[in-house]
């Protein structure tokens, strides 16, 4: 069956956090454009994001939060850092850990465990039950960690997605081996900043903004700019600005468009607020959830009032 | 000496709550373009307001608030039943009480006291203890108390602002009665509506605000709309709805002009918020204090936050 | 019958604003323990209050907000200026209006209408059609009004409550002349600060406060002192302070009663947040509508937190 | 010089995160009860915290907040998981980096670099310049991987603190060369939940709050539990709760000590608001800086609040 989107897929190029069988390759499969395009496995969110920035890819995929770690600070820093880029998508994958070795490998003789940190602090405890006397070996992916039982590591065991085994000649010891078995990581397609993102009705917009720093009581006041306009917040995330203790810029998730007349007017009210503020895009919804704003807050009633408006003003 | 004014003022007309001598038409007196303009005396603000409404005056002066006795209802009510007038100007006058009589009359004789209820009130501490057994004779205005001493009252002496003696050959029993000494009113004068004033950086804006009543909190939320915009308010008095008991709209004064971008988003933001809103108008304050919107809510942080956010909306 | 309350009772007195007639002395009538007590007519609100504070009535009956005129500044600038008085309970009484005169009196012969200022203002259309050339002569209740038409007045009608005519031989020209058919009064009864009313689950409390004046946003920050509790207002009013313009204090009534923890804690706020706060009372709601606080802030939640906090606090 | 806290000292024991010559042995050296104390290295924040909870050690000594990377997610979570402990202090280390080797190791032969991801990450901008090649091995600590140099390690050089000389027979081949110079991490010594620390007047409050999932705005109306009361945040950093994404805690840094009436009341104010709280501690701030309520919210005006209140209750 032929792709509709091969032909400009063919153009098209994704960064992800590779190797090939990580999480985040799972979540650029969920992307209909990526079909037919290049994949380019990279090792670290500020690879991908360079290569988005310097044009020679034309989209990046890497993680932004995970349902039991949190924020991914890598991710989350890197969009902090340049004003060029733009989300846009999101998608969830759910995160299962299996245990996996080379052909012939027992359970019983595993005694180093390959994986990276997040991965291990959620399996931590079937480890300590199973494997006690284990010995915790970091590595920068889960994927790695597979990869690298093959080629360079003194591990007897990897975790990693299930899916690892269609990428590498390995055998599943154990499945599912996580603590918690609903967990999800959200992942976003990152670009250039270019068009924005027509409305769905089932939006995110998202914002890197600065609390002023010279009074307390900031982030109430920060959080009133939405709640004014009845924007409602999916997401809140501190971050340290870096120079010193006690700085937070906050990464935000809000419902709706910047094209929705409650989220303009609110982000231009944190504008005026905040010494710094960042538009990191307006995208659909990975859960497709409605979130146009409504009652006093919807786009007509906006339009009612600023017609009420214009004609007191225009009266001379 | 020649009234620069004097032409377009002869065309110009005043209703005042009258007679003369009212504080009413001390409060005109303060009014450049009203010079040799005719005045208009009326006895009810609602009279007033029905001859500007109709086109038969240009103007009224009407007493809005008193620093003792609180808001004018007649006039609150009045300035709610009507989307066509405006307010152009506001005016304070000092409201100092004497005790005035037919020539002739002593203290000791006087038994009978007419005047206003409110400023009965006033006076009657001293009324106390100087006429201990006096009787109050409530009339529609202090300057008809007076003016009926010498036509068709039976009362023996009444209050009146000093001035009353200038209109009327009456002699004055004794001065400065009222309780309070630096007792004010202020006044506004009401046109059709028309052009606005023009911003002078020192400006009111007034409005009437109906709460939405299917919620607690609505009062909280309705000030949260000026407060995210930064606007100040100099007053709110509450003013029942009339149709039950339980159901209130506000008379609201705010700092600024209409024409600021922060005072107009605010009242964009009652629009939506308020089931009704009305518009009374934006005009120089009588006390001249600067009042222009600065720091993050200035006209210049408005305009750029606009031009950030048109530009973040243009990318399509 | 014999009335359980008669014993108490007769050395009950209760102060109301008279003369027999007005519909002060309909709200006398809804209380209970007001039977077979002795009733004192005075003139003023004031008087009523004085007669309290003194020791020479047990009680005091007075009106404090109409549906339409709004709150009655004289009660409360009375209630604001002593801390000797409670408020103990609340009744409601529909306003109705009937024209009344002597007997023999024609309708096209009425000239000359006297009645109270706010009875008036809410028959004026009525007059206006069917009476176009009257003239209004002002009393200082609609039951003086009626009463003076057999003695002193000049006026030939008047405007008072139907039950008028059960008190003085006078005939209805018209009936239910007034504006708004379902007008309302709210009468509060009064007595020396003492034993708190038992709490019945449908109560409200009344306070005063006044705002501090050296920072914008004081209301808002008052009015959060209740949402931080979860305190519900039904009314809140305000009144000049009385010193300058520009300086006000609120009269509130909040759903609960003084004993509920979250009114409590609220008061407690007010107290430190304000220059000054005067409790007026706990009482039944006249709507008899539940008001104890619920959910989060429901005194079984209240006392959780504190046990928990005491715990925490006790460790040392 | 005899230590005054010798003895004490000798019973006591701080487990950290070692080996010997981490930042957190750094956070350790600046607490006086410490010294002569025994020391015992860990690898991971849980088994610190389990050695506190299971009496085998007095105290552990951990991170939790980086000016460059933030919140430490391990600690963090840690501390959510438990009732049993507290903080009783924190401690500013500041971050230096230097990069180490075997002696007689040249930079230019530098082709591995063994660091904690974090020190990694700091580290980048200058290995990118010195090292372009260079290969990351991650490891679970800055101490460890210079003490893998010596062992097991593949790795050619190692980044970590300056001390690191001190333990092991290493050499410096560069200095300082994280990115910002002024990275500070903040260290808590944790110890099982006893006695209170006493008010010094500087003191921090740190509490874990999860918010109610059923409403938006719930992390405005948290925020306003603090700020009606006057309590001023200094942190504030979500953590998702783990269940699923979008549920998150938020780990609160407030000023003043939970024995200061307005901290005390803002604590239970938020036990009744959210579904689950937890206090971790009052302790003195290793700033030193004042922050004893004052003006409204002093300790004083609690006081003269509650006395007012009290005797309004007492009336019955």
């Amino acid at each position: 069956m032929p792709n509709k989107n091969s032909d400009s897929a063919r153009k098209r190029s994704y960064a992800f956090l590779g190797p090939a069988g990580t999480f985040t390759e799972l979540a650029v499969k969920q992307i209909n454009q990526a079909k037919g395009a290049s994949l380019i496995s990279v090792n670290h969110v500020s690879e991908a994001i360079d290569l988005v920035v310097s044009g020679k890819v034309s989209r990046a995929v890497v993680p932004v939060e995970n349902s039991i770690e949190g924020g991914v600070s890598a991710t989350l820093d890197a969009l902090a850092g340049t004003e060029l880029i733009r989300i846009y998508g999101e998608y969830l994958v759910p995160v299962t850990f299996n245990l996996v070795a080379k052909p012939g490998t027992k359970l019983s003789n595993v005694k180093t465990v390959a994986t990276h940190p997040v991965a291990y602090a959620q399996s931590r405890k079937w480890l300590l039950e199973k494997l006690p006397g284990h010995v915790h070996l970091p590595t920068t992916s889960t994927a790695s960690a597979a990869k690298d039982l093959l080629e360079s590591s003194y591990a007897d065991a990897a975790i990693a997605a299930p899916s690892i085994i269609n990428h590498f000649k390995l055998t599943t010891l154990a499945k599912n081996i996580g603590e918690n078995k609903q967990a999800q990581t959200r992942f976003i397609q990152i670009g250039l900043a270019g068009d924005l993102s027509k409305p769905t009705g089932a939006d995110k917009t998202s914002v890197i903004v600065e609390l002023p720093t010279d009074r307390p009581g900031s982030l109430l006041e920060m959080l009133e700019q939405f709640a004014t306009r009845g924007v409602n917040l999916t997401r809140i995330e501190s971050r340290p600005i870096g120079d010193r203790l006690g700085r937070y810029r906050f990464n935000i998730d809000a419902e709706g468009h910047v094209l929705d007349e409650s989220v303009g007017e609110a982000l231009a009210g944190l504008h005026r607020f905040s010494p710094k503020v960042s538009f990191l895009g307006s995208y659909p919804r990975a859960d497709k959830q409605q979130t146009a704003p409504s009652g006093n807050n919807s786009n007509g009633q906006y339009g009612e009032a600023k017609k009420w408006l214009d004609a007191i003003r225009k009266a001379r």
